[in-house]
């Protein structure tokens, strides 16, 4: 475990990924004082009753209060509560202190770090995402393990590291999770190919079998893999995902526009040897997987 | 095992589906021969070796001997090999013996068998489509337990059955498959919406990510589970779909226009509340499943 001066975490949302924050800095070895707090009572006992976190606070305003006492601020809910939660915390918070988030989009927070967290006698700000998660949320399905493997981004708006900032970094890599640091708007338009995309198309096209079937036996008669992975993502819920899409939506858009334009070539094409051009191309992409 | 009169099989192309009814036959205890033929050298030798096929036939003409004193004939090539081998067979079998096939789409198969064994002195055809498969092809992956638990479709263009049709329902069903009995078309229409719209999605999905990153190295850095999923079918072969491309055009074009401007309703309400409705509807496909 990192030799440093990190004695008291505060975190943010004590969902699956707060959770299992905590549950992994415990499992690193982390001997400081875990305080928690979620706007879900049965979440926040839930992290307790596990040992993700020590106390849970018993209201917003209590949360506050740990926050301007903790080293490290963890801020583990959907994206707009981050920026929410980045307003309030700004005035009780203040150097040497550092405030971090989990969140999936990162431009539109990077932005209000920079803003509110700039100057010498602020806290220092450190945008982060996980990439890690499961198909449903919820402190019950945790695990001290979550990270292990994973890749961790970072998108921070400044060269320079905090030492609070350096030692996060540090348990971060204790939690098995590997770092890239990357521009924050570049990482929206990664994840607006590899995330987003992949769960719009999958809610459309599930959306677009319930609407056509309804409860038909058929479709579950007769649709086999290809329907079921394809849809998977499908059950994904729309309180996930309702910040991603306001705060990523330019590139959202425009990978849906061009996923749109791509479909209909391979409409145009089934009779013609473009289809097949169109399999070779994506037989290459599976290929470098 | 059924009781019944079935003592010779010939099965035309013995790759996935030819190899694994040939193994399935054995394991559910035919003592029958069990001719096989396929253009590949590669595919009649592994699938003899492994004990799918009594003899591989020398060659199409053999074949063709071969199948004038089949009871049964499998037909396991793509969809307009089959429809060639049709052709080729109706000058060569007769009453008291079955053609059954395996082919993806079935209203092209169907029509051109209900238009070449018909008459009282024609052999029978009875048009069947096991949902089973692999990502790969190919006699080295035949199981006899392929069709275990999978759905066996028939699309059977008369209500009658003749005797040898009916033996053959039997065998399958003691491969473990269930049976169902459906119109060609509708048999068509479906599959279109739920194999070959996921499969044409995810060959699109996969050559657009080709095209825009290449062998960049971001997209394998952070694309997780969602990425591999939606795009796995990717790496299907053209061969094994340009058949089915060009026998189902129809329903799969307007499949793919129906996702087309489903995304695009997406897209244009990334930011209002009928995103929420399509999570909704796309949530409540999945439950059904």
């Amino acid at each position: 475990m990192p030799a440093g001066t990190m004695e008291r975490v505060l975190i943010i949302g004590t969902g699956l990924i707060g959770a299992s924050t905590g549950l992994a800095l415990r499992s690193a070895g982390f001997a400081g004082r875990i305080d928690g707090w979620d706007v879900s009572s049965l979440e926040r006992t839930a992290a307790a009753q596990m040992g993700a976190i020590d106390a849970a606070a018993a209201s917003a305003e209590e949360a506050l209060a740990a926050a301007s006492k903790a080293d490290v601020i963890v801020l583990a809910v959907p994206v707009l509560a981050i920026k929410d939660w980045m307003q309030r915390l700004a005035p009780v918070v203040g150097s040497g202190q550092l405030i971090t988030d989990v969140g999936s989009t990162k431009l539109e927070i990077t932005e209000l770090g920079r803003s509110l967290f700039s100057a010498a006698d602020t806290a220092a700000f450190l945008p982060g995402h996980p990439m890690a998660g499961k198909e449903s949320g919820g402190a019950m399905l945790a695990e001290a393990r979550l990270f292990n493997g994973a890749m961790w981004l970072f998108t921070p708006s400044t060269s320079e590291s905090s030492p609070m900032e350096k030692e996060w970094r540090d348990w971060v890599g204790f939690f098995g999770a590997r770092t890239l640091d990357m521009d924050a708007a570049r990482h929206d338009e990664l994840c607006a190919w590899v995330s987003h995309l992949p769960q719009m198309l999958s809610t459309a096209l599930a959306a677009l079998l319930e609407d056509k079937f309804g409860d038909a036996p058929e479709i579950g008669a007769i649709g086999a893999r290809a329907l079921r992975e394809t849809t998977r993502l499908g059950a994904s819920p729309y309180s996930m995902w309702r910040d991603v899409a306001m705060t990523n939506t330019g590139p959202i858009a425009d990978t849906l526009f061009a996923l749109e334009q791509r479909l209909a070539h391979v409409r145009e094409n089934l009779r013609t040897p473009e289809l097949r051009d169109e399999f070779a191309l994506a037989n290459r992409f599976r290929q470098r997987r």
